[in-house]
């Protein structure tokens, strides 16, 4: 069958992973912040996320859509950053083909006993050293009596206050080394590349990859720090582009930098408000409205340097610190 | 592990296809319309689809949104109803698993040639005898200069006319035999019910089946005449609940007979207005923020008779013809 | 210059009082409710309304968009309904015109000192015996540090919370003989029929005057059961048709009953929810897009018996109960 | 009574003009163009304007919600820029107080047949030598067949394509001196002020007032080029803020520049976006939500050079060319 030279489904070669759908979906994150109170206010108040336990240093917080018991694990640090990104396998199978990949790419660390609701959990870094996680026993959350949902196929009832942040959507990390980190992405953890950004000089500046039927769950920019390790954005759904705009008012009036948008992104058209959370981590709040990738052959969309350089869908530039702000920060780099 | 006893997750025990993910997704559909030139006009005028093919009696329409060269296949009959319903499978060694399943099942007819850009195609019933396909090659579609989209990540322009069709979303069937065309979906297509309503007499009244992260695709409604092969309703996704409202606007001012809606559904969550096309069929154009079913293991949620008599989320009572008008129509019943 | 005879500005001659404007907006009302803490908690709570005195059996509230002191009074009684509306003048010359007019009327009652921000106050009843008050002098608000705005336009901050009610739309009272009310209102207090619903007997059955350039400020339904002087709804305004979704949610939530809506009303075309507070009062919430009467010799539209038949814009009869539920209850009419 | 010096309301001493409601709303605009085949493409296929007359090098055309004739007169010239806006009068009587007002300050032309469905029309000018129309006769639009609404409270049927221009919303002139030209606004055609940025030098450089209940009709900003007579944009309204997102892509897909936004004004608060029409003239869309000043003792709000500085209510600074492009162009200024 043909495919075609313009439209969708132009461009590269994809790497077709035959292990595409033995990791389910994100299932939590672990955050680092310098100002945990301030942090966990934010969480709590303003994206009305609710604690579930505490331990040491640590919060779990879920949103009130997750069907598991956690969505973050906020941890006081010295720094802030992301800690860990832990993935849910497709079933038992799935888990031990994933980690016997990981083996085999020498990247695991071994397996942990999980907790705080998780079952077995095997540890490993990407090629940049995040470290991530990878399981598949989970405990079903079950909502106490004040948080039951008026609707039983719901996980917890809608808090209606705040940003009402309803479920993880994608992380993207920064890497000192995208296609690198992306091979690994590809080739170990069965994702699929749906777009990606390819300078003038052949590298890629940054890449998009899909798990689920959403066009994008982890996402590789290019650190230009050279750092390894480092977050650029950990973003969270809402149902709607008004939900986006009603959460611009709310951190304008609580105190909350807005660094870029509401806009849509060219890059995957997606609806999209950036802000730092106290802890300085940078959060995407983002509505892809119906847009869904269900083609099982997908074909990676390129995007050049010059077509980057054009900006955000609607002509909006992007803004310079989406290239200088990471977390950890570097320093001299912002 | 776990699985609670309230809230999501509840009720009784899935049908765990292995074959789950072998379809990728419903690829397009044949509706029947005793009034062609008029439901051509509306599929054509009102919902901004584009047509690419004439065939005999059929013409052969897009939404802007398909990465496939049609999406409906709108034939002149003596009577309403849907045709076939074309499944794509997700990879060559999929589609022929699931041939193989329909086959040992006794449902397969046998191997056509698709055509219109469709490769091989493998044509079935489901039990209730409702006509269905699938194949897995097909044709990408490419643009043609005035249908150009802005960015190249986007099958087509943006028509930015009437109700602008993005995709399809899901069919809903009558079947005489909703568990047994249910356990059709589960074990020979690898569906998986997401929600069922059963009733007090222990049958299941309507299950709803999904192939992708979306929380349905393919759904049984009993048949209260008792008729074999009828169509409930196709549906339509939009970007937004505005999208549906605005829908409503359009489709009063042309004399588009309104059902029931916009309202929000308490199973499955969805936002959604009814309407039937000049034809007769009732078509559905739906919203589902971000709900999505991420998990690989969700169990059925299960409404009871009496949960259903409440009616819909916000508690507009279900519409009597919801219960009463499917297509083609039965004399008598309505 | 010609008026048309179809379309708007069609149907009968208005009662053009030339007092039009003398009478700015409604300021504030006072709702009466048997279950105070309950309502209370309603208002504060879901709505988001901020408490400013207490005073005796009452509680003043503002919505966050108020530029007066406060909105609502809400005070415990053995019933529900209405006990004020209290309307601003333009000016001192306006009151002063708008008093003699009254006491010209014959519906006088006097004058009293206004308090908890308002000024001096003429207290009146309208034909139906409805409460209301008359007043020019008020303290403009000044927002106390912890709900200073992030911006110097607006009264206060922006809530976060609930329905963020934002501020006070129309009230609409019940009443026996909707033409005399109706009269008054145009003869004596200067506002103008936009709409009105007249039967098939030549009664008026409902009647839509507007102050400003809203379509509608202060709305008369016929009682059915010939009470006079109660209460209908008390509408809030949204600034989107998706704050009207979202309320739907948080009122199932909240085990708040909805009676009807979310939908769009033919007559006013108002996108609309209703409710009732915990003391059994309804509430609506509703939003008119871009909708003003801009026109200064609008004529009112005439909704004929047949017209009404048809139910709502997109086709949902009109709830059963909109024509039986009224506040304060009239024993056996519910 | 007190006024806050914090918060709304506060500021400087507003031009209480005793005519204010004389000017009723801006009835029309005629609008110059240099491309005006593209631009009349422009309103009548993407803003779905309808034409209703030609006349020499122009063309009438309305939006669909207007109650008179037409909206807008476009016109072939040589150049951009605006002709005329023409102010409805609330009355006979008004009109001949705003005639005698002019007369009195110097700035009148003197009376024109209007035509086209406005009766006798007195022209004059404001102090930059903006041409100005005022009048009150004028003939109701009767809907031809092919448009008439389903709903008999709408001008016309709501044409579903495109953006779907609903109302005209405001004008905002660019002046030499908007102190001077405010003056005029506010002593002779009785606008009042509702914001106004003041430089750290004292001149006003832009100034929002009022005729309506909207928070601005006509707008006055500072012409960096010291010429007299100029544009800044032309507004419509729309009903919602997904009404401009969806506006954004439809500009973006028929090429159309988008200047800046969508994003929200702190000014005033307005969801905006702004373009430029083929003919170079820039047009915002904008909502407001349910913001209005009800209040008839409004205090001007005053911001600073700083203030202004921080650019729009969610961060985005404001582009550069809101300071530099206005129509006509002057040579060497963009």
């Amino acid at each position: 069958m043909d495919r075609p030279t313009h439209g969708i489904g132009s461009g590269t070669t994809d790497f077709l992973g035959s292990a595409f759908r033995d990791v389910a979906h994100i299932g939590h994150i672990e955050l680092l912040t310098p100002r945990f109170d301030q942090s966990l206010w934010f969480f709590s108040e303003i994206l009305a996320m609710r604690e579930v336990d505490r331990d040491g240093d640590s919060v779990y917080l879920r949103t009130w859509d997750d069907y598991e018991r956690f969505t973050l694990k906020l941890t006081a640090h010295e720094t802030s950053g992301i800690a860990t990104v832990a993935l849910r396998a497709s079933s038992e199978e799935a888990l031990q083909h994933r980690v016997a990949a990981i083996e085999t790419a020498g990247r695991g660390i071994g397996w942990t006993d999980g907790g705080h609701g998780i079952g077995p959990t095997y540890r490993f870094t990407d090629p940049d050293g995040h470290p991530m996680e990878i399981y598949y026993e989970t405990t079903w959350h079950v909502a106490p009596d004040e948080a039951l949902p008026a609707l039983k196929n719901q996980a917890e009832r809608f808090p209606g206050r705040g940003v009402n942040a309803r479920r993880l959507d994608h992380v993207n990390y920064l890497g000192a080394d995208v296609e690198k980190n992306g091979r690994f992405v590809a080739d170990v953890l069965g994702g699929r590349a749906t777009e990606l950004i390819r300078l003038d000089n052949g590298r890629i500046a940054a890449q998009w990859f899909h798990f689920t039927n959403k066009s994008y769950d982890l996402v590789y920019s290019e650190d230009w720090t050279g750092s390894t390790g480092r977050l650029h954005h950990v973003a969270f759904a809402t149902d709607t582009r008004e939900d986006i705009l009603k959460a611009a008012d709310i951190f304008l009036e609580n105190g909350i930098f807005i660094e870029s948008g509401p806009h849509k992104h060219a890059i995957q058209q997606t609806f999209f408000l950036y802000i730092y959370e106290p802890g300085g981590n940078r959060l995407e709040f983002c509505n892809a409205g119906a847009r869904l990738i269900l083609a099982p052959d997908w074909t990676t969309i390129e995007w050049t340097e010059a077509e980057r350089r054009k900006g955000q869908a609607w002509g909006m530039k992007t803004i310079e610190t989406f290239h200088t702000h990471g977390t950890p920060p570097v320093e001299g780099s912002e």
